[in-house]
């Protein structure tokens, strides 16, 4: 057992972390910022100061340009990325893109890499991933799949209606998840601007993290050549495991980063300001918070490594990603309640960045699966003996 | 003992339900909303309705035009009103103008009533408190007050900063905390619009409920003529304990309706969605969640409930309102959590009024006193067998 | 609503308070306790004891020689009598008699009760109940009942085998709960000393409260005659919810007596115990601990007297009494699981009775319906909209 | 980074794991075990079956007849030998004689090793640790040590009292901390059957698992040879942590296999016991508690692994032992709380080992420091900038 890192990958670590003071934190309050995330202007922006440093979409093999991290060293590299409400968009490993990239890289034809994923990996492009849908379509449970996919001659003709889907609104292509005549579903690549394909509104959400915010939309009668269908068809819900179990993980790794930093900001306060005769963090009751903080924020980190190596290892974790998004998720949400709390009335307003990780995290707990459907699955493996 | 309500009580209790059903609800997505609160546009259309519903102001006495409300009363009616998000507006019963029109009513002289709370209970204006101030002022330790006030002739010129004044922008009038030159504090009453007062800006909060938002603002030499003092000099401590108890458990009936409505969304929900082969209240996880939900509920209105009672016996509460408040606050929280995980996808979208409930409640567990305060006073009072 | 008690009720608080202070406390040492709970001497001992002080078996009514409290009174007096752990045998008020005493007077006939009620209800006798079976029959789930009765002329044959029967070694008599042969259950009066009843063996439990402890029994062709059936054959599950409503809430009021016991004790020990320089008490994190145990031991108070109300007014109260059982058991858990933890190395040995209180009290998380169970049932409730 | 393990250790594992199971669990109900622990004669047995297979004392020194593990090493092996109530007793790792070992195979000189260490690690002999003190003395405060050693010619005077010492009746010798004249704090070895060591009581506890029980012990005048001090004079609290920090963990590690135990025994009774129709596994509500207890498992492993790991690599981890014993403490604790829950009936019974499991790790919560303690200490480093 090792848990020490290699020389380059600290150095990593402190460029990054240096990256991320320097040129990303110093952007928090900027204007570009919309109510559904940073704007396109912004996120160029934070893409060209990532691009400069050697950062830009870090997780991307190096023949794709970009460093060819092991997950493990993704761990270390997106935490760090996390710490800043802006830096995963500026190292180019937001979701969906980021899940997305390594579906592509794993799954797509050189053709389809060279016309998508190599753009995206430039961050030139942004993508988007279709694949939830409203009632009584596919949700918390994906086989209520509602969105079809018609063979037609050469082609297939897709429709059906989405929501939720992130960054839909200025992507270059979208994965489409659709079901087949036979019952089984396959994954569709398509670009944007194709007649069919309809952005219906932006929905109001709690986060505002996402460039594009969360889309409905629909299709009607896209018509998407067969050679643009994503790997083998009817394998589309293996392929959604394939994206998922990294996906979730990388969630973990960048929402701890930004657990971290509502906990610093919390620290500094707790440090400086005076109640009841002495400062906040000498009060037993606040470093009683600040310690539970320390435990929850090494617990997920511990979670994130030992998931993150059975993945390099080659195993396909879905029990363990399920493990650690659902330790991930609540542990590191109780860490910016507490901050929140420590904060006092800054921790509920703009004053303190704290308050905006707060809106921005609650989904974590939901999306790629509720805690519950985790914890569902995870009993029922573990009672038929397969955990 | 006896847990029944009387036939009047149950009559304005419906009352107040179908009030909130058929004239308040409707407007909740009413695009007069802003990113502070209910516009005063919005909030004039909701006080009009209440006036005419004739439930406008209902805690206020008979003589000033209210109904003359005990504790448990409120306790009834306030629940009602909080289950809409503008119910408190329309009732005229929301914070802070609920608490210092019974701060009003305990402490000012007629012609101070006359001035000030007549047109404050008839809905025609709004005030505020500023009591709170940013470092190293008054936060959640009162005694901190930096805001002076110097007797200068027949007039006292205030000199400070505060923050988190709820409402301020708009208001009729201020109620100000401010410190007396031999230590002491007080309370003086002043028209908004005097030279010496100014707003310097909104505050960027998780909640979005109050008209007017929450203003940083400053006193430079306001002068506020002596007769303007509210109450006797040097008691400001006092009334704002007399202020407190009773405004403090107000929030948690306003809140727990919010919570009921909630639940009662998540409900609904749970009731209609299908998930792995059956409605998702089928799922024993989601209906332990019902239940907990249930019991926080009544675990809220129980300590409300008796609360209200003490203090319609004259008792002051300060231990036993405290002990609401803690208790409530996170009660009630929880069960907004819990729908919010319930509802999942829309559970933190604009497609259900939970995620705003949810940002708008978080709040709750910070002012009047953050949880860990009360709980170090209650303690306190314990440990010194004072409780 | 009215939260006051009446000047009779008041003086009976008193009375059995200091009772049990002065009567029953002294004895909690008494060698005469084995390891299953008081020995039948001490048990006798402290009957005589109440007896004397007329609060025997307050409960019962009037006409029995009780004091025909209502459920909100049981409240008050159950409280006092748990605050210490031979309380509730001192007043005759433990289960199973209380339940069974409880039973008898709603559904025995006159012959019934005077053969078997008048000398239970006069301490001089008792109980015990004998309906949980090991798999595969009845535990959490009654309905799997497989225990039998088979008509055989003028009397029914019973079989069959029971478990964690309360104090069946030194009853008098059970009531037993038995199939039919059309599928429905019955509940029949035996003494017993009657051939065909075996005690196998006592069960090593957590608990050390109960005279008798708790039993393995096998009833092995048991022959009772026709006219000791309880109330009407095939009712047995009916009869089982009689008893069942009020005799969880009676374990909620016993158990909130240990529970205060147990916090009087930390508290005590808080204010006295140096560490780091000042009392345990004046240690935030500790006095936060002993806030958090007002809040729950206030919590289970106010749910036992309102569900006590409810029952007063006729009420069934399935689901309440469920609210109640789960609220109260997990709260009054806490309360003591913190009190251990103040008491540091005392809370886990007999240098204090609160290491007793922690063992004593696990099992009622899990009796009269597991926490889960109770879960189950209400949320189905909420969901039906039957709650 | 690597989690993997060396085939060696792998085969250690399994080893210890077959061992624990063949030959240790079987006496799980062996009648030699007493109310305080196993008797001398049933440890006596399990060591002479750890001896033969070539298990014994495993975290000894080579030279001393050990197997030499590494903290890391020790994590896997101290697991399995901790799934059994027994196992620890049975390869001479349990408290306090484990920790004794580590400290006096770090402090004693080579003819105090020669003298008690040897036959200590050879299981011929037991020792105890005397060290916690009854009020006013030192219990989570060290520093209000105030047992005394005064200097008389070339011995030392002891005079003290102490309270909760595992293992002092029997032991062959007693580690002594004393305050010396200056103020600083010692180390003495001593032979237990020396005059002036009096053993007043057993101390009647939750738990069960140490032979010789905890022992309430007097120092009244006993004479120490100067050259019997331990390491240097006046290095007492210094020794202490030395000790400290490595035995918080092989509790954690100790207890980690307790709680998994308890989870194969729930996880068992899920898979069989049926209840409203389908097995208890199969009801979500039962499934969540074992997917929580999975989680809590995982997370308690990581913790230890980690900082054992760091132990290794001759770091002192004050901070992250405390860290680690509260995280396992709780976490464990939570998991054989559910285990108890699951099992119903049978958890609060000796009809299964939980029970037992239940009573006996109740404590770890407290002793080594309670969480609270720790989490005080870990809050001051935080906040100091020390963490």
């Amino acid at each position: 057992m090792d848990f020490s890192l290699s020389p380059a990958l600290l150095e990593l670590q402190q460029r990054t972390r240096r990256f991320i003071a320097e040129e990303v934190m110093p952007l928090e309050r900027d204007p570009r910022q919309t109510v559904h995330g940073p704007s396109e202007a912004l996120r160029g922006d934070l893409v060209a100061r990532a691009r400069a440093a050697g950062l830009l979409t870090p997780h991307a093999s190096r023949e794709l340009g970009g460093l060819g991290l092991s997950h493990v060293e993704k761990a270390i590299v997106f935490e760090e990325a996390g710490y800043s409400t802006l830096g995963p968009t500026a190292l180019n490993i937001h979701a969906p893109d980021e899940g997305n990239i390594h579906l592509l890289e794993q799954v797509a034809t050189p053709a389809q890499q060279e016309r998508w994923l190599r753009p995206l990996v430039q961050g030139f492009t942004r993508s988007c991933f279709a694949m939830t849908e409203p009632a009584p379509g596919a949700g918390a449970d994906p086989s209520m799949l509602a969105t079809t996919a018609v063979r037609d001659g050469d082609e297939y003709v897709i429709n059906g209606r989405k929501w939720f889907i992130t960054g839909a609104e200025g992507a270059a292509f979208a994965i489409v998840m659709a079901r087949m005549e036979d019952g089984s579903a396959s994954m569709f690549l398509t670009d944007m601007d194709r007649p069919g394909i309809r952005i219906e509104r932006l929905m109001d959400t709690l986060d505002h993290c996402f460039t594009g915010g969360h889309a409905v939309m629909s299709f009607e009668n896209l018509r998407v050549p067969a050679t643009d269908v994503l790997g083998e068809l009817g394998k589309g819900f293996k392929y959604a495991q394939v994206r998922l179990a990294p996906a979730r993980l990388t969630h973990c790794m960048r929402w701890l980063g930004q657990a971290r930093r509502a906990h610093d900001e919390a620290l500094a306060y707790a440090r400086e300001r005076q109640a009841f005769g002495k400062t906040l963090g000498e009060h037993q009751g606040v470093s009683f918070m600040l310690a539970d903080n320390d435990m929850d924020l090494h617990t997920a980190r511990l979670h994130i490594w030992h998931t993150a190596w059975l993945l390099d290892q080659g195993q396909k974790c879905n029990f363990e990603s399920s493990r650690a998004k659902v330790v991930c998720s609540e542990a590191e949400w109780r860490v910016v309640d507490r901050c929140v709390q420590i904060l006092g009335g800054q921790g509920v307003t703009g004053e303190r960045i704290v308050a905006r990780i707060f809106s921005d995290m609650r989904s974590f707990r939901i999306y790629d699966g509720p805690s519950e459907v985790h914890r569902h699955s995870m009993g029922r493996k573990i009672v038929a003996g397969r955990a």
